[in-house]
């Protein structure tokens, strides 16, 4: 440990200002499974370079509001403060406060249903926390998803709102699937692929976003690298829509699985390895399933297909009792094989 | 106890037949939480004024037919006496008793489709109970939801029935939504929020249940109105469909939530009545979200934004841990302020 | 015992491809809740007839190839060997063999897109195994369910797939529903409402499925057949459509349900018999609610009715506590009874 973050440790535990700001940048970090304060800085700074070289600078705002409302939020609720200071109920919020003024048009009423939604978020963190601790699992972001999913199909019933999806209701299969064009200069969709994480369409942002998780762990980086790799690629082969591919929306459910299953919540290895890329073609599956699901809502998957993919993988861990330990495997085997034998044995 | 009161009780403790009459009593006031007969005798005559004043007696009819069914196979069924004798296996069916002949036309074979799914709507009831009491929770009036709407979903795929939704399956967002349009005379209005839990447009019938409220619980009743009277306004804020506001239906839900949040399920106060307030925004953006979703199967929400938006408010309690405590906050707070300026003190 | 069966089970003991042969012989027999190889046996004879017969020998390809490619899946994440060896983890596989050719069109990545789907049909068995054991129950052919519902919507957003359900997605309602016509040869309908539990549209295979649930046992044989002509008759009688009538489609959901509910997870009787039929009307109601919801995106309901249907039946059980022991019910009412006498008599 640095004496610089030994000085910044002895801050943030003194003064409760700083305690709110460290817990707050945390909360970006907290997306892409990282507890570092400044990994969530530079993630900012992607946001902040995304949002104004896409022109919409309100977006980054946006970010900035739902983690600090959702934060409060969760003060307000008197959460845990282990959990509370690990930015774990300021990952969610920066999110929806992403999406709304990503898919809402920008007036004053907009802000005031980010802030509502920001602090519903929470709530919706605690809920879903408190039915998925049943199997050992938490909410992961869905309840960003969900929250977001309300927000914006309600907003079809107001006139004050206009939804900006860049898609109107259809039928799935409504027209022919462009199909993807293979391309050699592949390496900006897959950065984008990372920034799309954050709703982000920027190779930089992805860059910048690759960077924050190095900076904190080389696992997490490398699998976030196979998984937008990986799974853009395999919707290349499958013929995915070419539009979306460009814009890496095939990659980032998939590098949020990859970091989740291969770098964090498993010990690495070449069989979690082998799990992982299972695991992400599954999420692509889950991803453009759900996409036909939402083609007669016209909303998007956001980051739904990880959260379900990544429930389904790591549920059965449960079932398989205590963790694989090589000795007690061993063991099993060589008395299953024994049992097998010694009956011949005996009949000799 | 008025000597009423303690007569009745005797004779239905040793009359098995008046018991009956009496837990039958006890289903229609327990939709919106209330224990007590005289408020379930008010609230059907609240039902019969509005199905007549619809010019749909068949609805009462169905009414107290689903309430008589769906009491009898939770006898049949052998469920746990005490609540039975409480009316919380006669909720759920008079719903669906009332939800059947509003949205399908009438015809004989209506009749055996409303019995067998007030009769499925116990077996739901029992089914659910046994998943939510996992999270400490109860299926609410959820089982009515799911059985309507399995009921009305698969009258489409029968000849001989006709869905009477007044509203065909179509794309959301096609055609503008209406707006609503400020009216000072709002009242009837909040009221006709009230009789919309039990799918009856009529202020008078709002006015009898709001009385029943009364009779039983003073706060039930103040909530009542807060949440019809709150989610209407914030509707028409956000520019909801006028037509809809006008008869009640962006305050039915919001009218359980609040009693429920409000003033049944956790000890009122200043911090429920905020909680209160912010879950009765939460139940409208639900509602309009789900009526979305709904768009192009062309049924209608009924009370699920309620039951979804309670349990999504009272999850997080278990969260927190034992009951919040004065003291113990207190305590929490003093000793928190003093670790953070203990570190000051002895560096000085 | 015969000594035959004695002989096998001492080589499947012994021998671990004899071993793997018969736990996958189990998969096919376990769909329709039979612990039997020579059932398992019985019924791939049928899918290849009736693969046959439908022009489409690839389907019963598709059926061995998903079988062993699930129960290989199960074996690499190290599941419980005592369910492997029932053959608990090829039901689900097989069925996701048959699903994929039958919906998808012939094409070499198809076989891909199968093996995938079968080794995830065991991941989504294992997770949802964890998440049903919290009630006491297991997930059935869920994950079958599962898993062929994201295959198939995600095929709509593949440009090298194209989806062959024979409809294209649409309103609900759109078109009259064609009405189903009393015929006097009605029994081939049965039969398939039978064959169709495998997706196969043909009598043939019924009676050969039929054959396997009789050698293993009778009563389930005997509920196999009371769920097809029960859920036939009334889907008849309620006005269903004619062509799907005819071709088995509202039998073979019922046909599980009443196997599960009647024969195997209740010791049968009268009222286990009463409930059953409920139980087939319930299945017969969730299919058609759950076949107009599918309508807007054109995938088939497959067997998810009975799983819902089954759950909800099953579910209850827990709730009524301790199974019901006669003694102990008349002990119950009787001092119910004395207790409702006694004042009256203390009165006196």
């Amino acid at each position: 440990m640095t004496s610089a973050v030994r000085g910044w440790n002895r801050l943030r535990e003194h003064n409760p200002l700083i305690g709110f700001v460290d817990a707050c940048l945390r909360g970006p970090a907290q997306v892409v499974f990282q507890n570092n304060p400044v990994s969530g800085l530079l993630i900012l700074a992607a946001l902040a370079w995304g949002a104004v070289e896409q022109g919409q600078p309100r977006v980054f705002g946006g970010a900035v509001l739902g983690l600090v409302v959702g934060t409060v939020t969760a003060l307000v609720l008197r959460v845990d403060l282990d959990s509370w200071r690990k930015g774990l109920y300021g990952f969610s919020p920066v999110l929806t406060g992403l999406a709304v003024p990503t898919f809402l048009d920008d007036r004053p009423l907009m802000w005031l249903y980010l802030v509502l939604g920001a602090a519903a978020t929470t709530v919706v963190t605690l809920a879903l926390n408190a039915v998925f601790q049943t199997w050992g699992l938490t909410a992961f972001t869905m309840p960003f998803v969900l929250t977001t999913w309300v927000l914006l199909l309600g907003a079809y019933q107001f006139d004050r709102f206009t939804v900006l999806t860049g898609t109107t209701p259809k039928f799935p299969g409504e027209g022919p699937v462009a199909g993807g064009r293979f391309d050699w200069d592949l390496v900006p969709t897959f950065l984008r692929g990372v920034s799309q994480v954050f709703l982000i369409n920027s190779w930089v942002a992805g860059l910048l976003i690759l960077a924050a998780l190095l900076l904190n762990s080389r696992a997490s980086a490398a699998f976030a690298v196979l998984g937008t790799v990986g799974a853009t690629l395999l919707a290349l082969w499958f013929g995915a829509d070419g539009a979306s591919l460009d814009k890496g929306l095939y990659g980032f459910n998939a590098v949020l699985t990859a970091i989740a299953v291969g770098a964090v919540l498993h010990r690495p290895g070449a069989l979690v390895t082998a799990y992982t890329l299972f695991g992400i073609a599954l999420t692509l599956f889950v991803q453009v399933a759900l996409a036909t699901v939402l083609t007669p809502l016209a909303v998007p998957v956001l980051t739904g297909p990880f959260n379900i993919a990544t429930w389904l993988l790591l549920l059965p861990r449960r079932h398989f009792g205590p963790l694989p330990d090589r000795a007690r495997i061993r063991e099993t085997v060589v008395s299953a094989v024994k049992r097998t034998i010694r009956p011949y044995a005996e009949e000799r």
